[in-house]
């Protein structure tokens, strides 16, 4: 029944009488259940969780502080660093690791009050390989990545919340696949200190729900400065997602179907378009525009600063261990060290200049209704899927949710992705709110996989 | 009378009597007497200042608001795009363009009042080849580069303030050179849009004027978020440099003399130490302190990123015109399309590793004490000087600012340069003042160049 929940309704329980004791032993027997199908976990130590939620009834019990993610369990994907958990980033070369400062996130959590269960698993270097996790839905199929394990944990019920990190489509795309919702906020709003880096330019940490109020939730949690993230300093005002929402501004929508509209399964084009005439009918404003032809080079550029940045970041590790870096991978860091500084420089100019562009489209918090993958979660679990559908929002930097709309005649999830203007995160939750209860009405409400045979 | 008159005095008479309409006709009179020997101007149309007073006068008689800057003669460096006035980037390649959007600072300059003398020289593309600029203190020294007009137009008394560029040393050894005071603040808090791009990582908006208040006055119209500069949304407070200042922080300082030390003159070395020992004695902390040797590689890395971005911006301009380059300039465009990607990334990553340093170093509001140039102003005009002592804090983004500490045997002016903590800048603007008022003592007030025979 408490697995049912979400962190905003286990919260007022937990602040009025309920124990967090009680409550992980409920999330663990859960886990002890289904992670034999589901695979989410990189690490999960029962004593260690029982341990921290003790410890927080306890401080309750004297200071009476209710803490805005008391009890609360929460996943943390296998790339932030924990002080108290091993951290592995998906690869046997970094295997083990244990860092002495946590990342700026978990620290934010720990704070809040938050139980950290366990780290969740990534694919390799959070870009490449696959990891063990299966679908929750059909464990033959995949969950997505890299975020794998943090979007099947929240998709199980193992946890209402979780985080993970989105490169190129790492977040939207496991959320789409697992049918939770997955949100990548603006950039620089999320400090990565703490971090693995693949990117300096494209990475983001997103977050994983089964509501929007818990996304609203976790965002107030882990946004805002961090002397030590560079492109995080001074972006943020934390009262940005706590404000009461203004439901007086009009619920303005654009489709961009994208030049690879025709990549995609044709049950997910005609659910998407489905969904369109759906909010039309409800008398929500859904105007239909293309991209601009520039928009087409977005791949290679963002390729460009990925790739570099892998070859940055983890170029020492190639060198001594190539043979345990996937074909993929390799193939990466090669390119990445073939790329020019100017390559870099051009690729950082096309964000300016997409952004130019799309803020002028974007205002008057309009959102974009796009698809978020190319259909549902692939068979088998070595492929992750596309992030086609991820990566231009990403090289731009704009805050991305990806919604479920209930599922295709396979059984599996669909979901639509919205996009708002940069910095423009809570109108975009205030947006996706409204969406959300009209295509509710069609596809049904997120429910937890039915994992258990 | 009037030129000798900061812009913050001006302005009280301006809000109390005096026209604009007057005030022009005096600086418009110094000018045609000094620019002769000076040379600092690219362009200056006395009927257009005119002009720009007649509408000013006009207006304040109609709305009798106080605008900020309101009739107050200011001189823009000729990188800055106007509408009214054409625009050439200090090469014949660009010569008279004409921009149909003004750049962001020139249009706040036109709403806060201003009035736009004319564009000042600069050196070719803001980087290389010197222009026609003379030292006022002395014509057949350097005014220093590249803002050599604004430099030296506003040491000329031809206006009280300008504004100017810094890539790497661009406005605090102009400054430094002709004995007025610069300030490049913190990288973001005024924006790019409009100006020539030289590097993205690297471009700063800077100022120059004879007065601490000047700078905070000019500052608080120029800085600002602007949506086109992806590197200044959401970084800048605008009240942050009209806000009262907080008087009780104590004055710390940290001397800094670099490793380059030992390639100042002499005579400057003796001046530098002696600023110290005169803030001590005044009961002002100065703690002196090295740099950890990986500062040494800065060097390298502001060319990566320099280089880089010259070829990137310029680089057409050169494959059509490469016979009217520079050699020098022409270099660092070969230069910046030999680097590669990584070098690109590594030179990012490096601004961030000097910045966690610095930020442990600065906090508490304390001020970095370092030369400013390797000496006083070249003799001959073809060279503009080293940035040796201003390039690493353009790097990492830091406020610096120079400030005037009296002049040489040979009657050129030295200064020393004030660094503050990213966004710290108006702390740094206080301490400023604060060191100004006891090295004035010593050295006297700013003064205007004695150029005329």
């Amino acid at each position: 029944m408490w697995i049912d929940g979400t962190a905003t309704t286990l919260l007022e329980k937990i602040h009025q009488q309920v124990l967090s004791a009680e409550l992980v032993e409920e999330y663990l027997a859960w886990i002890a259940q289904t992670e034999p199908i589901v695979q989410a976990w990189e690490y999960l130590d029962p004593d260690h969780v029982r341990h921290q939620a003790k410890q927080i009834d306890n401080q309750y019990a004297i200071d009476r502080i209710k803490r805005p993610l008391q009890g609360i369990p929460i996943a943390i994907k296998d790339i932030f660093a924990t002080t108290d958990m091993p951290t592995s980033w998906g690869t046997p070369i970094q295997a083990g690791k244990w860092f002495n400062v946590d990342a700026t996130v978990v620290s934010r959590l720990r704070q809040a009050g938050a139980i950290l269960f366990g780290k969740t698993v990534t694919t390799e270097y959070a870009t490449a390989k696959a990891g063990k996790t299966k679908n929750p839905h059909q464990p033959q199929h995949s969950p997505g990545g890299s975020s794998s394990g943090s979007a099947a944990a929240v998709a199980a019920g193992m946890v209402p919340l979780a985080i993970g990190s989105q490169t190129m489509g790492s977040v939207i795309r496991p959320a789409a696949y697992c049918g939770v919702i997955g949100f990548k906020p603006s950039f620089g709003l999320i400090p990565r200190t703490g971090a693995m880096s693949a990117s300096r330019e494209l990475d983001h940490v997103g977050c994983f729900a089964r509501s929007i109020a818990d996304i609203d939730l976790l965002c107030s949690v882990l946004a805002g400065p961090d002397e030590c993230d560079p492109d995080c300093i001074d972006r943020w005002n934390t009262t940005q997602f706590t404000q009461p929402t203004d439901s007086d501004r009009p619920n303005k929508f654009i489709s961009i179907r994208t030049p690879f509209w025709n990549q995609i399964e044709p049950e997910y084009q005609g659910r998407f378009m489905q969904c369109i005439s759906q909010l039309q009918a409800e008398g929500l404003s859904v105007e239909a525009i293309e991209l601009p032809a520039a928009f087409e080079q977005f791949q290679h550029h963002a390729t460009v600063l990925m790739a570099t940045g892998l070859a940055f970041h983890h170029g020492a590790d190639y060198d001594r261990y190539s043979d345990q870096f996937s074909p993929k991978l390799a193939q990466l860091i090669e390119q990445g060290r073939s790329f020019s500084a100017l390559d870099y420089a051009a690729a950082r100019q096309a964000a300016i200049d997409y952004n130019a562009f799309l803020t002028h489209l974007l205002t008057d918090d309009t959102a974009i209704l796009t698809p978020a993958t190319t259909g549902t979660a692939p068979f088998g679990l070595e492929n992750t899927g596309s992030p086609l559908f991820c990566a231009l929002w990403t090289f731009c930097g704009l805050p991305a949710i990806s919604l479920p709309i209930g599922k295709a005649s396979n059984g599996l999830p669909l979901a639509i992705q919205m996009v708002s203007r940069r910095m423009g995160d809570r109108q975009l939750l205030h947006q996706a709110k409204r969406a959300m209860q009209v295509l509710n009405q069609h596809w049904g409400t997120i429910e937890i996989a039915s994992i258990l045979p």
